[in-house]
């Protein structure tokens, strides 16, 4: 008799190779899998919302998985947490609907890409934003991002040698944030990309390709070219996975008001 | 021909054994050194405000350090943290009175003491924040923490076996801040105590003890028997250090407009 979970995964991605188990790599997924295995003697299959790339951390990764459990959800975070590495951590635990995917039911996600701007190199920060020396023009970011908003075909802002079958995607909101002011008189910013989906890359390249016009280099309009081009050759270069965080991810009705339990 | 500096330095304290150079150990200081003779083919010696114990933190501590140097005092910061590792950072360097003293000539510091409450494990701050499971009376702790506030004889907040020849002292702030919320509704908060000088883990003393007071073990007024006690075994325990952060080093007039130089 097995049970449908919902987990909601928090993570330092520095020391990992990613969400997705690999032999002989520590991974994200691995980590949990291990953890489920040392708990339960079983192996539990956990399916994450998508994977996140070397380096790339997470405040809400969302994951689903089956397995036989007896006790109230919340218990198994404190279970799994007593297993997982430090720099992992299940924040929640819902029973969920019996074929809840975290891939296929996800309906929106949401990204944030963490900048330093200026200053010297930031002890407490290094591995959590992308240092950028000198200045740049929020103003021109801004007016660039709205052009990124909208049902549009993402195809220059994905990785070279994916094959989604569609790459139009509907971006709902893409800001910069002004975070704080860090050491040494650098200013933490952020950009904050949301999404009914993404393709490989995409928050990393559109990140890219906004700094490109934040530096000078291109004028926001360029947006529009480099959309209407579907050509990543067209766009900026790939921001460093080590600013990007995956904050939310929407399911509808995911969590059950009980536990169900399916045969 | 030697220079006066005055250098501010930012470091993540987990990997290190402390501010003193210990033989075989990272150290903060060792580190630093390490640098200058790296640069310069010369040991300097570098002479910080303070030691901080292993795995405490500064966003600014100070050091005071004699070296030849042609170039503008700036150019140190680059120079410097081209040779040290991405955990320290030196944020400010200026010339320096000739005779300046990191430890002799301040006259007031700051430290703050970082506490998570609630919640799960947090993958980002698990190496800077104290986490305490259930709950606190924050307006208990500010209460108490206005009776540590004055011109106080402290040996109550030293650690048993220190040698100073007055264990009297000014606190002129100590505050309970609420900083933000973190994962898995957490709490973010910290004590800040600002005085003319510390003893040997009196800001740990001072933070173990006030959370006496807001688990409810004792009563804001329990503060006032501690000082008058003058007997470390009737305070509370010392907080983890992990929590702690130098933020402040004051010191009047430490830096020259112009590069004094002085045979």
């Amino acid at each position: 008799m097995s049970r449908s979970f919902k987990l909601t995964i928090a993570y330092d991605g520095t020391g990992f190779a990613g969400w997705q188990v690999q032999p002989g790599k520590a991974t994200i997924q691995g980590a949990l899998q291990d953890a489920f295995l040392k708990l339960t003697g079983n192996r539990v299959q956990v399916i994450g919302s998508g994977r996140t790339d070397a380096g790339v951390h997470a405040i809400a990764q969302v994951a689903s998985c089956r397995l036989s459990w007896r006790d109230p959800a919340e218990r198994l975070v404190r279970a799994l947490n007593s297993q997982l590495p430090d720099t992992i951590a299940v924040t929640d635990a819902c029973d969920a609907v019996a074929d809840f995917h975290a891939i296929r039911d996800a309906t929106g996600k949401r990204y944030r890409y963490q900048l330093q701007v200026g200053g010297v190199r930031d002890p407490f920060q290094y591995s959590f934003r992308w240092h950028l020396h000198g200045t740049i023009d929020r103003n021109a970011i801004r007016a660039a991002a709205q052009r990124i908003v909208g049902r549009h075909d993402f195809q220059s802002f994905q990785a070279s040698g994916s094959d989604r079958k569609t790459t139009v995607r509907n971006v709902v909101a893409c800001d910069l944030i002004e975070q704080s002011t860090g050491v040494g008189e650098a200013s933490h910013l952020a950009i904050e990309v949301e999404a009914d989906g993404f393709l490989y890359n995409m928050v990393r390249n559109i990140v890219g390709t906004l700094i490109e016009v934040g530096r000078g280099k291109q004028t926001p309009n360029w947006i529009d070219d480099v959309l209407a081009a579907c050509n990543r050759d067209v766009a900026g270069p790939t921001a460093p996975a080590h600013g990007l965080f995956l904050t939310r991810v929407d399911y509808p009705d995911a969590c059950t008001a009980d536990g169900e339990t399916v045969v």
